[in-house]
């Protein structure tokens, strides 16, 4: 995996701070919708994006692909105890 | 770093998909909102949150913490070229 | 339906300000997604979160279960007219 | 509080599933955003949106308002153990 | 196509910052959810929303509708090079 | 404006639906934050992006930039009544 630094670097064109560099691990599509799981690191992040996009990027198991996620759209939950 | 699975388990309370496991590297606070940056895996995860939230999670440098993200809100992004 | 800031106190351990108790009223669950519909107060909430996260939750109608939403996912629509 | 349904008659022209119709209980303004906290029955919501919008919707304490937010924006977080 | 000040002036009651006018060109309807196209200028606006807000809605290709978005769900892409 | 085919065109790398093609009209920083407005056709797009994403894109007035934006984060509202 390589170092957040340098996952930085490639986006520059795109103001989404998260860009999650990793590979398709499956891409389930249904109706207008489809899942696609990426591995990241040694964790998986899940997408719903449309059936569309897919086709549109062509996007298959295997591909090099990033999760963009706009740091507003991110929550934190506390894991441990306020010491 | 846990494997995706036990990642999982954890977090069976809330239906968001993607729970990232991490640590607290940074924290900023300006006017109603703060910055907060985990440390996942070897990649950073930037959420945005309220200044107010940041304060009641009595949150910290190094506190164990999960980025909480809606799969509905993460857009997958192509690194490669289609094969 | 528990005042406002008792409904607060249990959930210190989520960033996202709004986490509004109530009871599973109806799931519906179709392709990727499911629709699951909170009773809070003497309203209702919708949320359209995914099937997998129906059956991870073990989610069924009479249920205890908030409704967890960021801030900054919240519009804010007048309804009289400025005085 | 209206009961759900009349609630939604007056929306029939925003998709947004909720429009949880409530109070100003306070606005605060701080640079480019502003919080604003309406009571909703006997709940709190609280939305982070624009100055601008504030300004523009000449927003005032004690003003009716409804939180406008979508479906897909609405996580769940189990409140009880599974039976 | 109105300038975009008269575009502000008919929604000064949503707070959201983006209300792009426009007609509906397509909809599809599939399991929970629908995708509904709309021409905004000489371009196309997609957006997902829920199978019952279009029957509620009583949505028909060549209404006249508009896009609303909140500012802080727009990411912002370079499409040229700093100068 | 390029008609929405050509713009599409450009943007197979991202899933996200809308890629809404313009120019920077202005930045505002302010704290954590910036709110980029961008004209596309004859109307105006408004981001609330973070000030470091901006500094990041080197971004200045007058910038050939896209708004970036999830069909799940797009609203409707109805401008005319059911005929």
């Amino acid at each position: 995996m390589k170092p957040a630094v340098d996952s930085r670097q490639r986006y520059r064109r795109v103001s989404g701070r998260n860009q999650l560099a990793g590979k398709v691990v499956s891409i389930q599509i249904q109706g207008l919708l489809a899942e696609v799981v990426l591995s990241v690191g040694d964790t998986h992040v899940t997408a719903i994006i449309t059936a569309n996009a897919v086709r549109e990027l062509q996007l298959k198991k295997g591909d090099l692909a990033a999760a963009l996620i706009k740091s507003t759209d991110v929550m934190i939950e506390r894991l441990d105890d306020p010491s």
